[in-house]
Parts: structure tokens; C-alpha cells; sequence
């Protein structure tokens, strides 16, 4: 198996991101891994830290530019096809790999892996799948790429959720929730309570009804599935408010010598705590209906989260999740009323 | 000033909100208030509490029925416009009271604030305005009573909600916000991206751009204004991951002796912390666009919680937001390109 990793896109590219790959390289040693990315910087990094980049298992595939958060979607296809992303989601295409990981530009990553890798055929759709580690991991689709949807593509997006929990999570018969504004079928916009009565009727899932925002956080499904723009708020607000209180209750622990103490007794279980509910634990976000497996990476991801994405790209390739994708599409064509 | 509660919406109804109704009286012995609600129920919990219903200060409005969460909107101006809703926004409308509460059904309130109280000529819908208690008191419009809006009911949410925070809260200029995916004004739907440009030229707000669920909690704006889908998420979810973590701080301080110790000596400051962060702190969330006051208090609202909506209803008539929001619209139509 050969897993492609765009090294220079993110936060922390490409120190963390190189890291990450030769982490990933202990840990799987018979996976072979290959960094897009300036050769230069790269080999410079690995001498100065020490990384054996002379290691059989682990490749350079050189290319000159990036594609930086502010370029368009389209850039990688065009100006930028010979990016560090560019270049690996083509050689995802063409085979030279099985699987890709990247940090960057969610809607650069989005529009190539559509048009270089392409969608599997009968998907009109790919969407992000994003693990939202709450009181247990739900599987938020689609996450950002899609700000505006039709009920056909919420149906596939619950159909792609629940293949992929299914499959890396075990979980027999995943619960599929509608994102809306009320429980009831008549709540929400008329997309929504036509998307409803939809996912009723689709023998493909176990749809569980409309899931509110408050009902979120305890476990009530195992896949949420909404339109691209209502997943990001839902992902980032999720982000910001676990920071924000974060934040207070370490004030709260500062403020008096007496808590100060209590903190010191409390600091490895909040830790394991933080821990719990980092969502990069989980590795990174499946573009599903992809034809070949892209996952993208936390824009902010070190080193740890860079190998477990590549952990997760290995997973997805061993589950079979695109074989199982393909077949689910085919099913329905052949019995379009079911 | 006379205030109007409807004591028989809710879910605490009628106690929590009875008892509301007397802790505002002992805090405003000089306000009148009016109970709408069933006179024999009110009578006896009043009498087995000890509370003095012979106050002059204190009435009550008999009626038999109440409108239920499961109630259709219209019911309130239907076949339940006797209710203690429908009573109290008949009493509003028809000038026997200056302002009006309830815990009740949302969209019922909603609708018949519009079709009793009716709104402020020149405003096209009523929102309700919601503060989120965050790094700083935010107040999100329109928090649920718009599903589907325009750019031009957008901006009029903006400018209800710069009046509502001047006159308020005593902020200058606040900074408005407009929810969406990204920072840049290219962001977001096609609706968004034409309600950006349009903020943007609108003289009367103070325009920030673009505010992303993950910067929500940090205070980079006093308004944040958005259609009431995705205002019930924001809310609900807020809602919701507060819960979720004050109960994952609970478990991690309950989990070894030491920690439960910790846990002893961090009590008050938590609860301290607990109570910065509890929206009813705030009172309830106006209707802004209404002619009259109305008060939607939370659903859940204890007796703190009513007499607070109670204290806000009496700040919302004395700062005469209604005659300022009504200026608001009549500057706009004399100057229709400011």
C-alpha cells in the first residue's frame, strides 16, 4: 500500500506535516509513504531533525508551488496543478498511490479530488465527513463542502455516512439524524421537511428523525447529516465553544492559591479529558464519494494528527468503504423506488 | 407601568412562573403586574405558598385554556385565542398593559405578536433576539422565528439588534456580524454573499463582516445576525455543548478521592462560573420588530429566571427601544439609499 501526503500545505507545513510521515512510518513500517513537496526544504528538515530520508519506504515527489489558504478552489487544477496538493491528487488518479492526506485549502482539495480523482459513478455529490468526538464520535456530513444541497444529495450524504461507521466504526446499523430547527417532520425550510419525508422512506439507512442543535453533544445519532453550510457552523462552533471553556475553566483554576492547588490534582485528568475530545484522534475528514480515498487533515494538525490521518487513510483503504460505496449507488439504480 | 405574564406556558408553569411573578413585585413594588391564566389554579398555589394574591399591585385574567408545545402557531389567534397567551397579547394590543412575558410555544408567540400586537410600520418581520452569554454578552437575531429571509430583512435584524444593544447594554456603536462559513466576503451562499455587500453599505450599522462559528464565543462582535435556522443552531448547540461539558467537568471531578476533593474546594468558584454563563441571567429573548414589547422567556424558566424577564420587560419600556426602532425605519424610507 502506498499513501501520498501533501507535506506542505497547513498551519504547521511541513515541519509538523514531514514529522507526522515518518511517525506514521514507525508505526506502519511495511506502508510505503510519499511526501509532495519541495525537495529542498524537505531533505533540509529531515537532515537538521535527524529523519532518515534515505529510507526505502519513504519518497519525494518534488514540486515547486503550494496552494496557500487564499487561492481559489480552481487554482489547483489550473494555475497550481503542479502544487504539492495538485501533484498528489494526481498521482492518486493515475495510481501511483492508494490514498492521499492534505492540511490545505479545504475547497482547493474539494474541486481537485472532483475533477482530477473524480466521484464515483451515481454519487452527484462528494461531501466532507468530519468526526465530532462528543459523547461518542458522530460522523457530521457533510462538514463544509456543499453550501447548497438537494434532498437526493442529503440522501446519498446519508447513505455515504452510514457505509463509512459502518465500516471504521463497527457499528451495526448506524442512526442517521437530520440537522434541523425542531423534532418535529414539519420543522425547518421545505428542503428540509421534503428531505425528511425522503430519508423516511430510503430502506438504505436507519433514519432516527430531525436532531436539534441541543441534542447534538449526547450520542442521539451516530451520523448528522446537513448541507455543507449548516456543518461548518455546527463544526466550528463545536471548535470554538470546547476552547472557550477550556479557556474559562483554566481561569477558574487560576484564581485563587486554593484552586491553583486543585488544579495541580485535576491537570492529568483534564488532560486525558482534552484528549477525549480531540477530534484529531480521529485522523482527518474523508471527502466521500470520491472515487479514491482523500482525506483532509485539520487545517492546524501537528505531527500526531498528521500520522493519524495517514492511520486513517490506511483503515479506509483496508475497509473496502469505496467498493461498498459503488455497490450502494448501483443497488439503488436497480431498484430506483427502494 | 403595568407588565403582563402569561403564568400558564412553560415548562414549570404555573408555579415557577407564579412565583416569578411575586419575586419581580418585591423588586418592583411600584410596577403593576397582570396574571393571564386560569384564576382557580393560580388561587390555590398562591394560597398553599403563602403568596399574597390580595395585592392590589398583583391581578390576575381568568382563562380556561393554554397553548401546548404541540399547538399550531395560528392556534393563538384560532380556536385559542382565549388562552393566557392569546389574553395577554389581546390585553398588550389593546393598550391594558405596557409590555408582556411568556415561557410559551415560540411560534405561537411569534404569530400572534404579528397578527395581535402587529409590528412597527415599516418593519417586514419581527426576529427574536437571543443574548448569548459568551466572552461577552452576544445577541444573536434572529434566533428562530424566520426560517427562510431576505437581504433586506437581514439588514432590518441589524439594525433592531444595534438599537437593542445601545439602548440595552449601553454599547457606543456595537459591532455587527454576519454569521457565515468563512471570513471573506465571497463566503457562503449566493443570499449572504448579497447580504455582505448590502451591510456593508448600510450607514446605520456598524459592519464587522463575516463571523465564523468558531470565532462566536471570543467577542468579535455585539450582533451577530443571521436567518432564524441557522439562529436555532447556534443557540440550541451553544445550548447544548454548555450542558455537555459542565457535565464532563462534573464526571472528571468525580472520578478519584483527590479529585473529588479538588472538586469540593472548586465548587463555588464553578457555580460563580456556571452563573456568567446562564442566559437567563439576561432575562428573556425579545421579540424586536413587535409595536409593543413582548418577552419570550426561555421554556425552561425557573422563578429567577421569570422575575429577570420580568426586570427586562420593564427596561425595554423604559429605554423606549419601540420609538427609537420606529425612527430607525422612517430615516431609511426619507433617505432610501443610505
Amino acid at each position: 500500500m502506498k499513501i501520498i501526503i501533501d507535506v506542505m500545505s497547513g498551519d504547521n507545513a511541513p515541519e509538523e506535516i514531514i514529522k507526522g510521515v515518518f511517525l506514521a512510518h514507525s508505526e506502519y513500517p511495511d506502508v510505503e509513504l510519499t511526501m509532495t513537496g519541495n525537495r529542498y526544504i524537505i531533505e533540509d528538515y529531515c537532515r537538521e531533525q535527524d529523519l532518515d530520508i534515505d529510507d526505502p519506504m519513504i519518497t519525494i515527489e518534488h514540486c515547486e508551488s503550494v496552494i496557500t489558504m487564499e487561492d481559489q478552489a480552481l487554482s489547483v487544477v489550473r494555475e497550481k496543478a503542479d502544487s504539492s496538493m495538485g501533484k498528489a491528487l494526481k498521482m492518486l488518479a493515475s495510481g501511483e498511490g492508494d490514498a492521499m492526506v492534505s492540511a490545505g485549502n479545504t475547497g482547493a482539495l474539494h474541486a481537485g479530488s472532483t475533477l482530477v480523482v473524480r466521484r464515483i459513478k451515481g454519487y452527484a455529490r462528494s461531501a466532507i465527513a468530519t468526526i465530532l468526538p462528543l459523547e461518542k464520535p458522530l460522523l457530521l456530513i457533510d462538514a463544509g463542502a456543499n453550501t447548497e444541497v438537494t434532498k437526493e444529495q442529503l440522501e446519498q450524504f446519508a447513505i455515504m455516512g452510514s457505509t463509512y461507521m459502518n465500516k471504521l466504526f463497527g457499528i451495526e446499523s448506524p442512526r442517521v439524524g437530520l440537522a434541523n430547527n425542531g423534532t418535529e417532520s414539519t420543522k425547518g425550510t421545505k428542503l428540509l421537511q421534503e428531505t425528511y419525508a425522503h430519508l423516511s422512506q430510503c430502506d438504505r439507512i436507519n433514519f432516527v428523525g430531525n436532531i436539534e442543535g441541543k441534542q447534538i453533544p449526547f450520542a442521539e445519532c451516530d451520523v448528522l447529516v446537513c448541507d455543507g453550510f449548516t456543518g461548518n457552523m455546527i463544526l466550528k462552533l463545536t471548535e470554538g465553544l470546547a476552547k472557550f471553556f477550556m479557556g474559562k475553566v483554566k481561569q477558574v483554576f487560576m484564581s485563587t492559591p486554593a484552586t491553583k492547588a486543585a488544579g495541580v490534582v485535576m491537570k492529568p485528568h483534564i488532560k486525558t479529558f482534552k484528549k477525549e475530545f480531540d477530534a484529531s484522534e480521529y485522523g482527518g475528514a474523508p471527502l466521500l464519494g470520491i472515487s479514491k480515498p482523500v482525506i483532509k487533515a485539520h487545517g492546524s494538525s501537528d505531527a500526531i494528527a498528521i500520522k493519524n490521518a495517514i492511520r486513517q487513510s490506511i483503515d479506509f483503504v483496508d475497509t473496502g468503504i469505496i467498493k461498498e460505496l459503488a455497490r450502494q449507488v448501483q443497488k439503488k439504480e436497480e431498484s430506483p423506488n427502494a
